[in-house]
């Protein structure tokens, strides 16, 4: 069932609307639409679900329209747009799949580093082929993972780390401290902390300042053996310059849910570099996320109507 | 370099050893004996190195050995004994690798549980296949994990699934209470765990008391859908009941690090039992276990010549 909640006055009108039922006339009520679970479900963020389609379509022309709340951590989703340039408030469920994503990188994080990248290959062998003292891999105690973006994700993937026993430091747009982390910087002062980075993590928004933030450079300021993980977006991170270098095996591995195009294209390198893992923007799936992004709305429903702030608004800052 | 360290009276003389420069006629000083990384190294568990091999024929050939201390955790390896039997003290390096231990065990436990085995099927296809929100992963946070042994590696893994928001249960020899599990069990008592369980641990030490433990009558007991990890010993578990729960798709994934037989044979079905990892008794390996070893070495050295209690040793409760 799709819902869009119109909000008249005081009085809330909730239009539920399926693929047939839909009166066009009723738009001019609708004041606040949520692009909520249910409407997402069936597709991903890079092939929509019949049910986005139309509900963009009935949120663009809605004349009334006050507030849009969506199921995303970002905004810079394409069917967000029309509404933002006409004025329309918009807010996200930002957080609620934090948990999820976080998880995904953590895993990835002790799994490549404590070597199933050479087990899973011998187990495919089936051949018993034990790494040997000489190759052991590096204590991840003590290593230091530098995690650019300290929202949600990344304070709770730095908040397990640092329970794993890395050092952490964090990246952010403003150098306000935050508590989860061992020291912050911003993303002006990220090549103070590379050369001395055994994990790099990206999980920041997209903007006009991180778009390529980890160019072919600031990859080689990396040191040798170093590893990336990327759960932001794809244009965060030059995808040629990581190919190359973990083809050289410069880089020893790397982590990616997001990339330049989506979906990533069968003929792309990535899908068999050497370790490289991939996960098709799918790292936020958790059964959880619907329960978490109805009390958000619900939530910020009850501050639509009360006119206090929303959570999560964009460009309310 | 290979060392035996021999102590007599107050005096403390180290034979380092090679294999060219032995003269047996020395073993009648040697009262400890340090089976250490340098000595393992080059070998595994399943298959020894020459060093090995010629440590223990010195060991088995000093009259006068009193205390052989060594670098693995448990005390079952074949190698110790005949010093054992004779009367030796035996002394072990359990603990110091707890921590590469758990982290091979909860960065499998993430990594099932988020979705990688499916990813990693599709990334080989050159596939973008996104798990779909009806196929979503459960929640982590909230699951059950039921951690069978309770010394350094289960207290770790504990320690981080509580953190990741797991609710944990511990299962050791005696209902002592442990702070870093929600609630303890004895091992006549785990039925009680195992309807309720999501990831079963193994990870205690191979007696007779937990030797099979976890058979084909257990595993049924488990819920659809969960999942069991060995890092213990490969005779605590029944594989062929496991192989079996797997391929029926009753258990979701295993991850094992150990097995019946080591090597594990080419011919087994395990290699290729849906949603089972493997690596090959190699777990333990990380690059400061050589460094702990030594320190936990040298403070039982100190121990053994004061005569107070030395950490670690075995049939000494």
């Amino acid at each position: 069932m799709l819902k869009i909640v119109g909000a008249t006055g005081k009085k809330l009108r909730i239009l539920e609307m399926s693929k047939v039922s839909i009166d066009r006339t009723d738009l001019t009520d609708v004041t606040c639409a949520w692009y909520s679970r249910d409407i997402f479900a069936g597709g991903t963020p890079s092939r929509d679900s019949a049910a986005t389609q139309l509900f963009f379509s009935l949120v663009n022309e809605s004349p009334r329209l006050q507030w849009l709340h969506v199921i995303s951590a970002a905004v810079d989703v394409l069917h967000y747009q029309p509404s933002r340039a006409r004025g329309v408030r918009l807010s996200t469920s930002s957080g609620i799949a934090a948990l999820p994503i976080a998880q995904c990188v953590v895993g990835a994080v002790l799994a490549q580093s404590r070597g199933f990248g050479g087990w899973f290959a011998s187990q495919q062998r089936r051949e018993w082929a034990p790494i040997l003292s000489a190759d052991a891999p590096r204590d991840l105690a003590g290593q230091h993972a530098v995690i650019v973006g300290l929202g949600p994700i990344g304070q709770e993937i730095a908040r397990l780390l640092s329970a794993v026993g890395l050092r952490t430091t964090g990246v952010r747009k403003r150098a306000v401290p935050c508590s989860v982390v061992d020291s912050t910087l911003t993303f002006d002062e990220i090549d103070a902390a590379l050369a001395d980075c055994d994990w790099l993590i990206l999980c920041c928004p997209l903007t006009l300042q991180t778009r390529g933030l980890i160019n072919r450079e600031r990859i080689d300021r990396l040191p040798h053996g170093a590893r990336i993980a990327n759960v932001g977006r794809g244009a965060l991170l030059d995808e040629v310059a990581l190919i190359a270098a973990l083809e050289t095996g410069r880089l020893a591995g790397a982590y990616l849910d997001v990339f330049e195009q989506e979906p990533l294209p069968a003929e792309s390198p990535l899908w068999s570099a050497p370790g490289a893992w991939l996960s098709p923007h799918n790292s936020a799936l958790s059964s959880g996320n619907g329960q978490r992004d109805a009390e958000l709305f619900l939530s910020n429903l009850r501050c639509y109507m009360l006119r206090t702030p929303l959570r999560n608004e964009a460009d309310s800052e």
